[in-house]
């Protein structure tokens, strides 16, 4: 992470987050730790107060991350007429609903009345930068920037251009990402559900499989995950993981010995039946209560961004 | 991890190591860091120099790990006898060639010679404990203790008892390897792959897909995953993590709003094509060279060494 270089760059440039739900609450905060001048355009009702506890409510785990969180409200402000918002604005975060139309119109309104140097980027996790980009002079302008919950925290964000996009347009986004501390990573072409949701719905759905057939219980799948897999792929990702499992014959080696095996496997995972019928959901939703029930949400969510903040600072400054 | 309770438990109990490759090393390792007595039991020629020179490189992070490694080595010997190596064990972990017959005959004589009170461990990750047990005369003593690689630094044991395994022996295992600072979780079924291999199984077709559809390269890939899934599974397993993901609704949340979209998904990757053939294969080694290339094996395995024991020492102490 960059942080002197980003506060540098980014310091006092305003960036307009549309929608100040969860993402949008999280982008904010990031942003502000970051010194920029953050615009929330929100027609909710009390979404000054629902974005400024989440601010609050982030300020340790920023401040853990080594941002200067001093005073950074004094740099958030709300504005609910979109037109308005974007009118000096030098980024846009969108965290909108996920509907086509909603962002489609949302889009002609940010680029009639924002500068012509300003970004636009939509945290959409679902809704290609193609599909929402449909009704704007410039479609190529809009580019996905989809972060992973939360975004203040972990370093991801897939940056999806559409066909389109100049080049140029892409880089700066990457170079924008960087500036803020994170891990932009580009994607080569439009694919529903980007990579890493795409991941997390394959292993799901094997998890889901192992309980419902009585294998494992849903605390303990968790646990065979976080001390096995978890660490492995925190560390290095699947193929680097694989590279390295191949011994001295690397990855080659990897492909050619265990490979056959793993494709028998696929076969029969692939013919497996799993949905979220009424009694697996019921399954699912007592193993969640009787393994984690005795604490609180909020006493769950902050003991994993205590964890999450040590995985970070504790891989960082380690070379590959 | 109880290191001290280890020592006191496991000090100068025997355990025979049955195969001296990487995994049976990486155990040895584990064992004599736990002030056990270790006998490998291996025909091959050089099999102690192979094991020592594991157990000198294993023990930079077994130090870190807060073990005390001077002089363990003198509690190393080896001994390519099975029925003389087993005459006087407590403990047996089995790491030889995964094949049914083999590790049938290996039991029949294990358990001919080492006394009533020696627990049998296979590290199989593929042939079940029902199967490798058939000919003995107590099928229900040998139990799959199964490590993620490497075994003296990732804390999971998958252990599965065979249908016939009585409760006690169950529990006796769980404790062993508790005492050596591993966290060992019981599956409740015999399954093919057990737990760890099937999850990675099904996010690897996921990953070899996308490349293969040049959505992303590999060490792209691998770089989404260390920035966002890996820390999240490395501190919440999958299942509380979309605990946390539903917000103030918990899972009961998650499952009604975000499980229609997820079984969509589900179908559309079911209907992919997916096979190591030529082709992917050949793109595959080439994005790894191309990612990972200027880099030894070696290195890189240090590397992920330094990060992984970064991980486990850093979120160990913190509550859940």
């Amino acid at each position: 992470m960059v942080m002197e270089n980003a506060n540098q760059t980014l310091s006092q440039k305003k960036v307009v987050v549309i929608g100040g739900g969860v993402i949008g609450a999280s982008w904010t905060a990031l942003f502000l730790a970051n010194g920029m001048r953050v615009v929330v355009n929100d027609p909710q009702a009390g979404i000054d107060k629902t974005v400024r506890n989440y601010v609050v409510q982030a300020t340790p785990a920023l401040t853990a991350l080594g941002h200067d969180m001093t005073s950074v409200l004094g740099n958030l402000s709300f504005e609910a007429d979109l037109a308005k918002a974007v009118a000096d604005a030098d980024f846009v975060q969108e965290n909108g609903p996920e509907r086509a139309d909603f962002k489609a119109a949302l889009w002609v309104t940010a680029e009639r009345f924002a500068p012509a140097h300003c970004l636009f980027f939509s945290s959409s996790s679902g809704i290609q930068a193609s599909v929402q980009s449909v009704q704007m002079k410039e479609p190529g302008r809009l580019i996905i920037g989809h972060p992973f919950n939360p975004p203040h925290l972990l370093p991801l964000v897939e940056v999806v251009p559409s066909p389109q996009t100049p080049r140029e347009l892409i880089d700066a986004s990457l170079a924008f990402y960087r500036a803020l501390g994170k891990h932009p990573l580009e994607l080569r072409k439009e694919i529903d559900g980007f990579v890493a949701n795409r991941l997390q719905s394959a292993i799901f759905r094997e998890c889901v499989y192992l309980v419902s057939q009585g294998v494992i219980t849903v605390a303990d799948l968790d646990s065979v995950v976080t001390n096995s897999l978890g660490i492995r792929w925190a560390t290095n990702g699947p193929f680097l993981s694989f590279h390295l499992g191949g011994g001295a014959g690397g990855f080659p080696h990897f492909v050619d010995h265990l490979a056959p095996g793993m494709e028998t496997r696929w076969s029969e995972q692939l013919k497996s039946t799993v949905h979220f019928d009424e009694a697996t959901k019921k399954l699912l939703v007592e193993q969640i209560e009787s393994g984690y029930g005795k604490q609180s949400i909020a006493e769950l969510a902050e003991a994993r961004d205590q964890k999450e903040i040590a995985i970070i600072k504790g891989t960082k400054n380690l070379s590959r």
